[in-house]
């Protein structure tokens, strides 16, 4: 990875009269220095980075953030700063979660990404958040660069949600995909995995869906606002897993995947929340048998909207941080008052062109007679395109033959042209059809 | 269709001290009537409807809506009232933007599903509404129930995007569907799609792209921050697609669908937008060319987070209506001072149980001897459990002989049941694994 180009300030305020806001960052491992980047890289916000803090935050310090960006290993220099946003990567539950309560009940506040945590005291840090009249932002937790909890919070608010399912851990996915792709066994594919980073070194917590487990309940808890102890949750492992289960899957037109769901049961008596996290088999025709590697995905089912789906990547360092990043601008957004898309500026007005340049398929109908070929092939020629493949079907009427060139890669523009041209010859029954490939 | 059943009040404040919103229904058609029933059948909301308006009134007039409600068609009567959101969907540019108008300039907030105003008149709309203080919010212009603009907008402002694509136009989707399916000329799956309401009488905004075209301008102002004119964004007709076209694009390992495409291309020169709406050929393992009927989908990719994608249901009253409250209570909640997730009650703490119904895979491993099934048979017929299939892999060693026995569908806690008992035989060499299969 590079380093981005130095700015003179990060994130200086662009947009006259807006609120500046100080940030701070409690841990600068792979998540934090990915919004460190970010928030240094990005114009156009009113977002300061102020502090970093880390334990031995000496070996932590870079060039590429501004000077006036203090280095602590003390939260009460950033708890008694003007820090309006404390955003937390640190991850675990000690000290973790007193220090967050320290900064809310401080009046700044809160991002963070840390799943077991909001799984277990979402809802107690969520009330002292609203009694403090601050806010607590987690969208980073479930699914990392995928917006779900924001899309399932607000983007679908208008709908009941009844039923969640999804693929939430990226380490059993690219587990299970290596299984079925190469017939290893489980303790091979999990090696592997260690060994490209796709799995920890205790990866107990993926394996046997403890990971997956907090994510269901804090998806519950948005969409299906329901009040769900992730303990209470059956979380089965993918360990026994092998790949003869591939075999006789495909054999029923399915594949194997770690699956989250929750489905919310109502009814006279009470209200059940049906939930479990363990490998299931899945159909081949569903999105949930298409994730593929360390992908997530999320399927919401509403009673109104029928089925909706979200998909990204679910972790890494810059993936987490576009969510942590974007939990940051919705509180800076709320800061301002009244604001909201209204309030953004747009940023460009650029020249529209539909240039791309892709390969390209030209499908004609012909008269046939000698000599076709040679024509279009001179013109695509001097047009400077380059013939990818012929295609012709079998079995046609010679009066309305069909036939297809194909393109190698060419602006879109060229290939205008030369249909223009080719248009003009008089064995052709009807204008060539041309279509990008994407 | 039933009707939902009467409630004393529509959307009567649930939770204590919080806001009543008045709300105010320009069009009672099939969107419009799709977001009285949502606001008249959810309990939990502070939002009241208080007036419909539509063209000869009488007709429309519906038993199951709150007898408080006004029925109009006099705007005036809307703008001199207390409403605080007017929600326009009755489509067309007149004279629906001169209201939308007259509306933020009374101190009204707006939420819209007009795809062709917005695209045309939104940056000029967005700027009276923020002079007037005012929110205009749109989720329900672009792919109907699928939480895409707020997803570019919230759950991805932290990333900085730069392509979109997506399939944005059900009827064309339908149509090239059917065409691949059956195998029929163009002008027949159109007549087929007309008689399903898939197509309308006049369906020369969908099938020429002027429909997506408006949908693409307005995610490229929200996703890529770029002003753009739909008409400069280049449209063609799927119009001269054929049956043989999809035996071609096949034998390319593709599909065709109409896609919208937009990518910012920045260089020191200048910003250019690359944007086009057309048919064009999509690798068979894209996520666009998995997208079936009428359904939408949305891929964003971003410098950090990479791609995103976003799908469901594009059309219909129900998902567009979703799409319409969400606005609505999107502008509510920022009308709440500091309200936000942390605002929002947790309605329910349920019951929390595994034990989900469906057909099941049960895998075992066996030193192979007479009577095994025989034995595991008598165990769930004892729990009330049918086989569904045994399959065997042939040529395995007798000492560990894997089979599977496939279940009909039963509740999961009657599985483990019998696996326990199961697990008990002496002939097995491992425990059974047993999935769910979804």
């Amino acid at each position: 990875m590079t380093d981005p180009p130095k700015r003179q300030a990060a994130g200086s305020p662009a947009a006259q009269g807006a609120q500046t806001c100080n940030v701070a960052l409690l841990g600068f491992g792979t998540v934090g220095s990915s919004v460190a980047r970010i928030l240094c890289e990005r114009s156009n916000t009113h977002l300061r980075l102020t502090h970093v803090l880390n334990r031995n935050v000496e070996r932590k310090k870079v060039d590429w953030l501004p000077s006036s960006v203090q280095w602590t290993e003390n939260i009460d220099e950033i708890l008694s700063s003007g820090v309006d946003i404390v955003v937390e990567v640190m991850g675990g539950l000690l000290p973790t979660e007193d220090w967050i309560r320290r900064a809310l009940e401080s009046g700044k506040s809160v991002v963070t990404a840390n799943k077991q945590l909001i799984a277990r005291s979402g809802p107690a840090l969520i009330a002292l958040a609203r009694q403090k009249k601050q806010q607590i932002q987690f969208g980073a937790s479930v699914a990392g660069g995928v917006p779900v909890i924001s899309g399932l919070h607000e983007g679908l608010a208008g709908d009941e949600l009844f039923i969640i399912r999804g693929i939430l851990n990226g380490t059993c996915n690219y587990i299970l995909s290596q299984i079925e792709a190469n017939g290893v066994p489980f303790a091979t594919a999990l090696r592997e995995a260690q060994k490209l980073g796709f799995a920890e070194a205790d990866p107990t917590e993926d394996i046997d869906g403890l990971d997956a487990r907090a994510k269901l309940a804090i998806l519950a808890r948005v969409g299906l606002r329901c009040h769900v102890d992730p303990e209470s949750i059956l979380a089965r492992s993918i360990s026994a897993i092998d790949s003869v289960d591939f075999e006789y899957a495909n054999q029923l037109g399915c594949t194997i995947r770690q699956i989250s769901r929750a489905e919310l049961k109502t009814t006279p008596k009470g209200d059940t929340l049906l939930a479990a996290v363990q490998p299931a088999l899945i159909e081949l025709a569903s999105p949930l048998a298409r994730v593929e590697g360390s992908q997530n995905l999320v399927m919401a089912t509403g009673t109104y909207g029928g089925e909706t789906v979200f998909g990204g990547h679910g972790a890494g360092g810059n993936p987490t941080a576009v969510a942590v990043v974007s939990d940051i601008l919705a509180i800076a957004r709320s800061r301002q008052s009244g604001m909201n898309y209204a309030g953004q500026p747009l940023e460009k007005t650029p020249a529209v062109s539909a240039g791309f340049t892709t390969k390209h398929y030209l499908r004609f109908l012909v008269k046939d007679r000698p000599g076709i070929i040679a024509s279009l092939a001179t013109i695509l020629s001097q047009c400077g395109i380059n013939i990818d493949a012929v295609v012709q079907k079998p079995g046609c009427p010679k009066s309305h033959l069909p036939f297809l060139i194909t393109l190698e890669e060419c602006q879109a523009t060229l290939v205008e042209q030369a249909v223009v041209q080719m248009n003009a010859l008089d064995f052709l029954v009807q204008p060539c059809l041309h279509l990008p490939i994407l």
